[in-house]
C-alpha cells in the first residue's frame, strides 16, 4: 500500500484499548518496561478526556499509532507538542503507515494550535533520523549545526 | 561562594519579570530570538498562574533562572517534567549558583509529583553534560547504550 491507501485518525475514548495494545507490544518488542495494555487502557482515558494528550491510529484494525503530549512554552504563543511515541507493527513497516500517520499527526497539532513539534530520536536509529527528516524534521535549531542530546533522571 | 552560600527559590507571578528579564539575556547572549522581556513577562504571569510551568530563581538580585514545564505520561503515574531552560549570568558561573539552582528545582519536581526529569543538552556542551551528570542525570536509559537526539519541527 502506498501513504495514500493508509487511513490515519485520531483516537477517540473508545479507542484507549487499541492505543494500550500497541504500545504495550512496542515497549515488549523493544524490551521496555510496560505496566500492561491494561494500566495503559485506564491511564490513556483519563488522558485523553484531558486537553493535553492525544493519539493517532492508522489502519484498520489498527495497526500503529503515534502519541502526542502539549505543553504551553513562554517562547511561543502557542503550545510545543512532543511526539511521545511512534510505532508501526512489524509485518506492515515500509509500506507507507507511518507517513499517513505523522502527516495526520502534525496537522492534528496545528489544528490544535501546535507552534512546534518535538521528537527524541535514538542516536543509532538512522532509518528513524531520515524519516523524521522527510517530513521537515530537524537536528538543529535554524542557523545552527549543533544537535542535542536528550537527558534524563528518573526520581523516586 | 559555595552552593550551600546561594540561596534558590521557586518564583512567584511577582518575579515574572525577574524570570522574563533573565530569559532574554539568555537568548540575547547565545544569538537566539527573543520577544523581548516586556512580552515574555506577560506570558509568564499568564504560565505560573497555571499547574504547568513554574520557575527556579538563584541569588539576590537573581542572577540564574530554571524554566520547567510538567505534562502527563503515559508511561509513568506521576508527571514527567521537561527543564526548558537554565541559566546563570555570565560573571557568576562556576560558583555554585548552578547546583543551588538545580537542586530546588529537582526538589519542587518531587513535590509536584514528577517521576521523571528530561533536559536536552547540545552536542558540543560537554560542561553542561558533565553538570546534569552529576547532579543525576543520564544520556541513556537504564540498561541501554544508546542516546537520543533531539529533533524538531517549527509550523507555520
Amino acid at each position: 500500500m502506498t501513504t495514500e491507501q493508509w487511513r490515519a485518525r485520531v483516537a477517540g475514548p473508545d479507542d484507549s484499548d487499541d492505543v494500550a495494545r500497541l504500545l504495550h507490544d512496542f515497549n515488549t518488542e523493544f524490551d521496555a518496561p510496560s505496566p500492561g495494555s491494561a494500566i495503559l487502557a485506564t491511564r490513556l482515558r483519563d488522558l485523553f478526556a484531558g486537553e493535553d494528550t492525544f493519539a493517532v491510529l492508522v489502519g484498520e484494525p489498527a495497526v500503529g499509532v503515534g502519541l502526542v503530549t502539549t505543553r504551553p512554552n513562554v517562547w511561543y504563543e502557542g503550545l510545543v507538542a512532543l511526539l511521545d511515541e511512534l510505532y508501526i507493527a512489524p509485518g506492515t513497516r515500509g509500506q507507507g503507515a507511518g507517513s499517513a500517520l505523522l502527516e495526520l499527526l502534525v496537522e492534528t497539532c496545528r489544528q490544535r494550535g501546535v507552534d512546534l513539534v518535538e521528537i527524541n530520536v535514538d542516536e543509532d536509529d538512522v532509518d528513524a533520523q531520515r524519516f523524521y527528516r522527510r517530513h521537515g524534521f530537524s537536528s538543529t535549531e535554524p542557523d545552527s549545526e549543533e544537535r542535542a542530546f536528550y537527558f534524563r533522571m528518573e526520581l523516586n
